[in-house]
């Protein structure tokens, strides 16, 4: 009745925006990410009779409100599943700071479902599990996968097709290299949630989004798979663009921007000039992803280190799925 | 022969970004824009026997290039109208950075405009005047007229119904404000031209662009004629931030926000949450204009003022149109 669960976070090379069903969380298109091998979270979840209602702890802090509610939702689709109304103690750990763009609820999500229907002795196949994952959080369901993944976004009102596949194992590519810096571990003052919806609602720049994503899919996915670089930098940069600019037209605009997230841009810009061929990515947050070749990683890290705005960087490459492990957190 | 005119600057609420037609600058789209009674260029143009070609001065900098081939070519469309071959001397002095965004285009071909037609002997009505102006450099038309100013796109080919007409004099509303902070005064490295021929071509977004001004043009038009000010504001930051996204989307992106833009956006939202009603506007620069009304001018101001990336702060209101002068620069 009690497991422990550790998955990676991902960051998409062509973005999830915007949901088409907010409670199933099935999106208005498909996307593609890289799984990191540096970003983590561990999670521990035992049913018991002992524990009267669910409780949750994040990075040593008992959880209310909406965090713990997602959590409790999602607690309720595994018991559902188990025919069990037993509660939880879970327990989770990142090696990262949560909810600041760096995608914690992707790898949270994805622990979290592994270790809770491997504690109530359910077996379940990785297809499943992403559908399951998809509802806590709906980038959760790339997690599942290590390597490269996309999420299918499917077409069924019942969600029963939309889910994340493994384009290719992290063996294919090892020489892609994603930097991660943090310029600021504040917790975001948007939510992705919020601000996806708002922006499917109300942006005039949306629809462009959905009529060209199909051809971001189609480049970043034959990228992957034939290796290649510059296509696959190119594509998601751009990708990332696109879907900020939905956020800033929206009304009232959703600026994740900080003044450090453009000196971030322009020095990925200026390396790019000076002969690093390099690319940025940014989710809902502030952070910008550094795509690179691992060849000029150490380079590119130190001196993305050396900026003033910088807090610390990580320097990832394409990472495991979501494990079993027997490292308890409590 | 000589004549010296001084134009005003002007910041547009509703963009002009794009062109139908490159060499006649007629535009995909009409805009609106209030004239600033703080920035302005002053223009002397001299034609006599004793010039054996155009010589232009720029703030006290000869120019030479593509900036003088701008000039010559405004000059030859003068001299077309006057049937005559007279090379000229051109001097021309702006109160304000020139190329960062400021609109010293505008100002300075509207101002060269008026001197040169002025120095031949030509008596041209506003309208004409303006389009002329127009084919200096698009937004000039505007700062033709004093206080608020509609350029109307036009359908003919050959830009005849391509104009600028004013929407209502200065006197209409002098409680608005317009705060211009100059965040750096480095000249930009895309110029506006470039960067518009390069976003109609290829970004994703600018159709919805187009299809969005219309109800811009409405919005702000309206708010100008019936001093609505919650609705300018609102509908002029949106339009801004809706030219932004289709530059950051279009390939290769261009991005002319600074770090010192984002944290001046930034301000301004939290000014507004505080319960001092102002909103901001970027033009093709890193600049943040702030529209306010002139009762919170001084505290906006004092503010940004205070603000470590600022160099420079202007608080203008809606000035005069384009006019003779008698204050020679040589």
């Amino acid at each position: 009745m009690k497991a422990t669960a550790t998955a990676n976070s991902n960051i998409a090379l062509v973005k999830y925006w915007g949901k088409r069903d907010e409670r199933l969380i099935l999106p208005q298109n498909s996307s593609i990410s890289m799984t990191l091998d540096g970003l983590y979270t561990t999670t521990t979840a035992e049913f018991s009779e002992k524990h009267r209602k669910d409780e949750v702890t994040i990075d040593g802090k008992k959880v209310a409100g909406e965090e713990l509610d997602r959590v409790v939702r999602q607690l309720n689709l595994v018991r559902r599943l188990a025919k069990t109304h037993l509660s939880a103690k879970v327990t989770s750990k990142n090696n990262f700071p949560k909810a600041a763009g760096l995608a914690s609820s992707a790898s949270g999500f994805a622990a979290l479902t592994l270790a809770a229907t491997k504690a109530l002795g359910l077996h379940i196949e990785k297809k499943e599990l992403s559908m399951l994952a998809r509802q806590g959080s709906g980038s959760a369901c790339r997690s599942i996968y290590g390597g490269f993944a996309e999420w299918v976004k499917g077409s069924h009102h019942d969600g029963s097709d939309s889910y994340a596949k493994q384009l290719a194992p992290k063996e294919h590519w090892p020489e892609l290299a994603m930097i991660v810096s943090v310029v600021t571990a504040e917790e975001k003052k948007v939510k992705s949630r919020a601000g996806m919806s708002q922006t499917v609602a109300n942006s005039p720049m949306y629809r462009a989004w959905l009529e060209t994503v199909e051809e971001d899919l189609k480049n970043v996915r034959e990228a992957i798979m034939e290796r290649k670089f510059t296509q696959l930098g190119t594509a998601a940069e751009l990708n990332a663009l696109k879907m900020h600019a939905t956020m800033h037209t929206t009304t009232p605009h959703i600026i994740y921007w900080q003044p450090e997230t453009i000196t971030m841009m322009k020095e990925v810009m200026q390396m790019h000039e000076e002969g690093i061929e390099c690319y940025f990515t940014i989710d809902g947050g502030p952070q910008v992803k550094i795509v690179c070749m691992d060849k000029n990683a150490g380079k590119i890290a130190k001196r993305v280190k050396g900026m003033a705005e910088v807090e610390k960087v990580y320097v990832c490459h394409a990472g495991e799925g979501a494990r079993l492990s027997n490292k308890e957190l409590f």
